[in-house]
């Protein structure tokens, strides 16, 4: 089923065009549950939709993201090849995937999206905001995201979920052996960029039921995007 | 031998430093030939030394390589990821090998670095000059070359050897395929870019003998880093 979303900002009156939304957090606030949540209120009601990962989702960015597996086993990359290998994955998967589907008419989710280049770049490997905005803003180019849901809970919660998780799976991502400070800076990253982009990011409180935060986003969609969800 | 470089900008006096040099030109100026002569000079007057390529020369950089084959096997790859992942490997490249090369009072010598892709991305490409240098500043950070030969042809003439060059090899390139417009396009720009950076460019008139090309360039070098190279 294909929609009118011609009268938003950015859009041609009267064209047919989908909805670019994106899902963004630390690990462990719930990201791919409330992702799985909204997939299924959107079959429901008859919306194409696509889930896209970062990095990967092209021929291209699949290699990279193997690519960027040398980084777990000590090899050294630096933060300035790992942010511009991010980019190159996003800037495909924009190009090929993402602006197309969109144009189609479809509804594309993104499992994280340039919001976490900027946190997690910017918090993680100190690279300075200014550059790591520009590498962001040349790879996405005019695909910036409709709306993006940041599922922001206090960050001991946080922490202690994405412990269990890793434990359970028999693993120890990188980031999710993270100590406490790195999920709080995470955390203020966010936010603080929820601030400047108060249009465009909204902040849900991630701490309650799932069926609660995801009845929040659908009634935020049909809010915004008013006749499309209903 | 190690030698002194710690009088000329950017260096420490007293510390011992190397000399970062690199190549441009378009295909067929004869630029390995140029990095075989002065290796041959270096290594006679018993100076450290050793030569680079790109996209390559560390495990991130060569598999960025043969990701960027995707280009030619009609993969469609996008101007942004392509420009990105070559940046991707340079930042590892500088950052891994040239940097401490040059700290540990090295030659390095790079067949090729920022300036190739500032002319072959804005020309071959068509994306804006202002994105392409921004991209390549963060690569590079202050790994800026010390000096760079531009070896200049006239474009019939470069056409003429690397369309050569190639079927000797039996093989065609997609730079040595292009046609003469492209050529033109890449010396135009390369020119253009020695106009604004006289500082650390230096043209030299590629169509002479190549060991008078050879004299030209170690004379400059001898000038430029006075008691380093005699």
């Amino acid at each position: 089923m294909r929609f009118s979303l011609g009268e938003r900002s950015g859009g041609t009156k009267g064209m047919e065009r989908g909805l670019f939304i994106t899902f963004e957090g630390s690990e462990g606030c719930g990201k791919s549950t409330q992702i799985d949540v909204l997939g299924r209120r959107l079959g429901v009601a008859g919306h194409e939709f696509l889930v896209t990962r970062e990095p990967g989702g092209t021929a291209v960015g699949e290699t990279i993201r193997e690519l960027l597996q040398y980084r777990e086993e000590g090899e050294g990359m630096t933060a300035e090849s790992e942010v511009l290998l991010f980019a190159a994955s996003r800037a495909q998967l924009v190009r090929e995937v993402v602006a197309p589907a969109v144009a189609a008419g479809k509804v594309v989710i993104a499992d994280r999206f340039m919001d976490s280049t900027t946190v997690y770049q910017g918090v993680a490997r100190r690279l300075g905001g200014e550059a790591v905005g520009m590498i962001n803003g040349f790879a996405v180019g005019d695909c910036v995201p409709d709306v993006t849901f940041l599922l922001d809970m206090d960050s001991e919660t946080a922490h202690a979920r994405a412990t269990a998780a890793s434990g359970e799976a028999g693993r120890k991502d990188r980031m999710e052996s993270q100590p406490l400070s790195f999920y709080e800076d995470v955390r203020a990253g966010y936010l603080e960029l929820a601030k400047a982009e108060g249009g465009r990011i909204c902040v849900l409180d991630a701490t309650r039921k799932v069926d609660e935060i995801g009845a929040e986003i659908w009634g935020i969609l049909k809010e915004r995007f008013d006749g499309v969800f209903g």
